[in-house]
């Protein structure tokens, strides 16, 4: 198992990795606080928290307390510009993120590194001569489309490309990079001697939004916001580093000392098998926000690693829409592994309906019921992520560029509802 | 010796550094040409040029054909704030590129790397709860009013602190960082694993004013302008290191690939003799431009290393006004050290008159004629720097904040003359 920012792969053990990271698993009694504060806006606890998705935290229940008293906090979450088409495990921070919004009612920055990007993936264009910088610009543009299209408050959101609002980030950069030694930023994030010096200089970069400091116009001069990341675990080293260091960049008066708090997702599985998280570059491996309904259908009946079981243990991978009698047959008699059936993984993140969820978790796990085999939930899936890859795309078809320069401006947003 | 950007020690064999550094001498012919350019103006070579004290350069001549056939180009030269007082030696370069601006009638612009003085000198303030960052901008103001004193074209002038320009610069920023690895960084500047990481970043920013696409403004979208860089010749390693891979950042229509110019100083030396460089940690090493007239008597007469020669072939270092008659006759009989002798090499850099410099220079150095002796060439100094003192005391103390806020503002420079 390997889980840094730069690669997840192998089986995860998610007890293991808290362990190894030294976060909190997510408490009941937390997720009962964070469940009344939804109440009160006529919500109920998003699925990713009751079904577990969301698993991990760091200082959760101060930022219950800042939220239950009215102490002020945001939200910070980002994206990588590596590709103009994300897939569905792109979406995973952002719906966790939009549903924190709307229950808390509070503001939130949304960081595109389209510098991180560029010192990573870039290339220089020898016909052009120049580099591909302008490249992962236009992807922010395209990117902030999708994240736009999840239903943020437009109010209470600002996007921002880390080229575009570095002039402003600065004097906080200075503060980080100046707190963090060339060694500390080595052993949590391996670098080497060949590595280009950006490389080194930008994890500074993503720590920067941790500071309400860091958005004197956005947040209204409110230095003492606690801070709020949802995420993937893997980008939990960036935000240690941060949180080591955070006292010296946050205002003494800060409720959280500067460091800012984290709650963390487990990986979207890629559509071969539930090991490491989800690839934009094996097409194959993901269902992205751009896919036809073909498509879906496609991709999750061909390539979805199932959990039911044929002849002799193997497991059944490719599925048509019809499967044998005989198939079915072996199936119902064996039950499915659920841990390592995509299909049902997927409609754990995606299925709103717990009832529903359960019926097929029951029924397809054992082999009991008439319905529930590889096909079925395979099908129940497509009709799910078709429906769920429409919606979004009718939403995200309207956005023109200038309504995303209108997200991206910097401008001083409402306060807290 | 030792020579580069953080140290400058030892007796400094200016020959041997530019054998070293790969500089090339300045030739009489170079010189020639730039002297055409300024008799055009009315101007005569700079004495600075006259007297070997740029004594260094790299594609001069590329500037000058870029000057005489009206190709374009502007002037780059900086200053680390890091105290309130600058001192004569800080002088040398800005006097150098006001004679270049005026002589060229060209663009300039002058980096405050407020940034770079943080990230080397600042602290954390544990009363304040806070980085002392706001202290260098603050010294960036200050110091911004002794160079704007030297008399600089306002409309042709732009002087940035890299704390509030940044957000212009960072696009290059991004180009140069992906340009260099850390282990040429360190091969050429020498951080450790213990430096902070900002450290390792800074040396593109003091790069990207190299290139005119960082001036979008105040250069009005001229990417094809030349660059030239006057500079003490410790700065040289961070320009190498530019011009190394300054042919990816700026396009292929350049006339000099990207590569910055440069024209290098030898060091303005210490009062206490022609070793290293002068710094402003030893207040009595140095002649402030806030000294007063009898400060600036004060230190000369006691402090300036001097080459006259007394009893046992011994120097004379401290001097009151009258210097006893045995002195005097001894100092006539064996003449003085003029390499050694402060006043004497502080006359070169500030005694416009190339007469009276040759008379003291064949008078004192070989003991003739009646007049020049340590006291009296000390006198001579003396008189020469307050009158420059005070001449820039009056210039600068008009100066504003407001002042200072309009040199400084993103605007576009008027076109070259």
């Amino acid at each position: 198992m390997v889980v840094d920012p730069f690669n997840v792969s192998g089986k995860i053990d998610y007890d293991k990795l808290i362990d190894k990271f030294g976060s909190t698993l997510l408490t009941p009694s937390l997720l009962d606080r964070l469940g009344n504060l939804a109440r009160k806006r006529g919500m109920k606890l998003h699925r990713f928290l009751r079904r577990g998705i969301f698993f991990s935290h760091r200082d959760l229940e101060k930022i219950l307390t800042a939220a239950e008293t009215g102490q002020g906090l945001y939200l910070y979450t980002g994206r990588g510009p590596s590709s103009a088409a994300m897939h569905l495990g792109h979406l995973v921070p952002f719906l966790m993120t939009r549903w924190l919004q709307a229950a808390l009612g509070v503001p939130l920055v949304v960081q595109m590194t389209d510098d991180e990007k560029f010192l990573w993936k870039g290339e220089y264009d020898e016909a052009a001569g120049d580099y591909d910088l302008d490249r992962f610009r236009a992807l922010t543009v395209q990117n902030a489309k999708d994240i736009i299209a999840c239903g943020f408050d437009k109010d209470r959101t600002f996007i921002f490309s880390d080229v575009d609002y570095m002039g402003h980030m600065y004097p906080n950069v200075c503060k980080i990079w100046k707190s963090i030694t060339y060694n500390t930023a080595r052993a949590a994030f391996g670098f080497e001697g060949s590595s280009n010096v950006g490389q080194s200089a930008f994890p500074a970069i993503q720590a920067a939004p941790s500071f309400p400091s860091t958005f004197k116009v956005p947040l209204g001069n409110r230095d003492d916001l606690a801070c709020l990341i949802p995420c993937a675990i893997d980008q939990d080293p960036y935000f240690r580093v941060t949180r080591d260091i955070a006292h010296k960049i946050a205002p003494k008066s800060h409720p959280l000392k500067g460091k800012p708090a984290l709650i963390h997702s487990k990986f979207f599985p890629p559509l071969q098998g539930a090991m490491g998280k989800m690839s934009s570059s094996d097409d194959n491996s993901a269902i992205f926000l751009t896919d036809d309904d073909a498509t879906i259908e496609r991709k999750i009946m061909t390539h979805a690693f199932s959990g039911g079981r044929e002849r002799g243990g193997k497991r059944v991978i490719q599925v048509r829409f019809n499967m044998s009698r005989e198939t079915a047959k072996l199936q119902r008699e064996l039950g499915a592994d659920l841990e390592v059936d995509v299909a049902f993984q997927w409609l754990k993140f995606f299925l709103e309906d717990d009832g529903e969820l359960a019926s097929i978790e029951a029924q397809y796990g054992s082999g009991s019921g008439d319905y529930w085999n590889t096909a079925a939930v395979k099908k129940r899936l497509v009709v799910e992520l078709q429906g769920l890859v429409k919606d979004h795309q009718a939403k995200r078809d309207v956005l023109t560029d200038a309504d995303v320069a209108s997200w991206m401006a910097v401008r001083e947003l409402a306060p807290a509802l």
